[in-house]
């Protein structure tokens, strides 16, 4: 199981004093580029080539909020879901009661610079 | 049905050269801002007076990415979900040519002080 | 002198309850790039050529703090500063009384694909 | 001398595929609150007490920049300015070769609920 640690920045905190919801979106997309990295998959360089990973679709069940200095962990798991399309099951959890602050699960596809999916063998890595 | 006009500033594209994933997110918490405030729910107000409303669930469906200086508008329509839960059919278009680049659909509560929901009367107006 | 109007959004106000201090940079290159569109200089399409406009020095003197739903506007003006190097003149007021909360000073310069500087023709509009 | 280790997340890149300039004074007030912490001053606890610690002037000087993947680290000092202002000089630095990324002065100020200039005791620890 890929997991990647963080530790809450105040600016990610919004007027309520809590991290913004949009924020979680970030830290789901670090972890799965560190879950990617740990297979030798560089998002960056992919970028470059003009091979664009995109999400498809999110589903993000927020069960609690984190707050400032908040240490928590991402758990990042590989689900298949098509030929072209590949899932990700993220949970976020608070490191010191280890409680699930967030559940989600994100789609993701790869397209080429016209738009077209196209799945470089890289990727293939993922179904490994 | 609501309306609110955006158009994309550079710093919230990514390397891919399109808007980030998570920015997305934070048009739609305008937007529904936007439409609490047309029908007078002050967002900022409530969470001073310790009233948070807060995301419980989003899903979003990405069906195109927008890019540097495109012009888009979010409607956003209420759909009540439960006694205690409100949703939001929200999408983004793309204005040049009126195309869906976004479906979503989140769900929020209200909870107070100390995390307990709380459906303060303000919000009653939702349901009218 | 050229003018951008904004509108603060509740994402960009930290727990303090007013906007943090990293988004006036965003507003600030925002409006930058408007002062530049307006002078028919895209800056995505140069970055697409591999010419970076970048940054050198930021000076920002903030006067008063923005917070949840003020509307303001920012002045951007350039100014030379060497062969090499231009600088913009840019304040951000808030409209409701014309106070000034920000005055800064932005010094830029082109550098191509391998960092080196290069001033693009387009660039020379600048300095007319 | 307080240090702060990082690593660049991709969403933090812009679409020249660097970090984009806004994003560095996230890192710097990061690694200030990280100082802070360490002489037992809580921002957080402070803001919610209604003090506020706020940046009146920023000056940065953009030396060379970050990308995708990059670790780092951000040295703090504190510097004092007069009575009621303090300082930081705060320093990005590349881990890999130890090169100097940004320079930065950092002035700030406490202020209470309405506004004006007030330094509790606990930042006299700045001081010591």
């Amino acid at each position: 199981m890929h997991k990647t640690e963080f530790k809450v920045r105040d600016y990610e905190c919004d007027m309520q004093g809590i991290v913004n919801n949009a924020v979680y979106f970030n830290y789901l997309e670090h972890a799965r580029h560190e879950f990617l990295a740990s297979r030798q998959i560089d998002f960056a360089a992919l970028a470059r080539a003009e091979v664009n990973l995109v999400v498809v679709r999110a589903e993000l069940d927020y069960k609690a909020s984190l707050t400032s200095g908040d240490q928590f962990y991402i758990t990042t798991q590989y689900q298949p879901v098509s030929r072209l399309r590949f899932g990700f099951k993220q949970q976020v959890w608070r490191s010191r009661d280890q409680k699930l602050m967030l559940d989600a699960f994100i789609t993701g596809t790869a397209v080429n610079a016209s738009g077209k999916p196209f799945l470089p063998p890289e990727l293939q890595l993922l179904l490994d």
